[in-house]
């Protein structure tokens, strides 16, 4: 490999992670507490956009640009947590994450693609359509959920 | 009070909260929950700039832009989960917090504004720049922590 093919390699596969030092050099547990803490801020921002578009709680426009935002920035984050060196650590997890990398990439690839919608559908400003891109941004976590993560009790 | 002056507060108060529930609909142990999450993916992001910055690690200015844009979303996130009530739930977070609100906001602010020179010094290119941004972030990070959490072992 020429160097500049192995340095366009690299850029490339720094930009992916977003993270140095790379996730094989982050300790599994780590890694695991981060994957899962992205999780926990997505509920969180997500959570009160799903009530909007089900009727639940009164519309608010400013709301959803703003956890919208947040919610495509989170979308991009520690994907790289479910390094293969985590497969030993007690999680939620499916085997399935790392024996079907190129679905399991195209899930991720689907949450990023909805979140980055559901802002445009905001900057749009066009209610029925925020709602709808609220919902597909849902379908998109819960499809992922229920191949890649264990059944809730 | 106007209804239009309520109107206007009540925006302000979501924008600032940026979530929806209330955090006092939210249950104490998930606002904390919450919070904790955002700072273990700030720690993710900022950990390799920090690394850079000391020259511990080469230099990259992609990952600095990657993860100063989210080190600049993360640094607006679960700030409402210092709420009052979770003063009851076992956590790193002092009592100063709630008797020093003022000057707790400062620091969240100061956080804020951090992160946007951050990523205003990414775009610029300078890599010395750069490097002092990263700086002045972690500053108000360790600040932060000085006053308003417990001393780590």
């Amino acid at each position: 490999m020429s160097k500049k093919l192995f340095a366009a390699g690299l850029v490339l596969a720094l930009s992916a992670g977003f993270a140095l030092p790379a996730a094989a050099q982050v300790k599994p547990d780590v890694l695991v507490k981060q994957r899962q803490a992205k999780m926990t801020l997505q509920a969180k921002y997500v959570g009160p956009l799903a009530a909007m578009a089900q009727g639940k709680i009164p519309y608010n426009a400013e709301v959803v640009k703003h956890n919208a935002a947040f919610l495509e920035a989170l979308s991009q984050m520690a994907w790289d947590g479910f390094d293969a060196s985590t497969q030993g650590v007690k999680s939620q997890a499916l085997p399935a994450i790392w024996k079907e990398p190129g679905k399991f990439k195209e899930a991720q690839e689907r949450n990023e693609r909805a979140a980055a919608e559901l802002v445009a559908a905001t900057k749009g400003g066009d209610e029925a359509k925020v709602k709808a891109a609220i919902g597909a941004y849902g379908k998109t976590c819960g499809g992922c959920h229920e191949d890649f993560r264990e059944k809730q009790q």
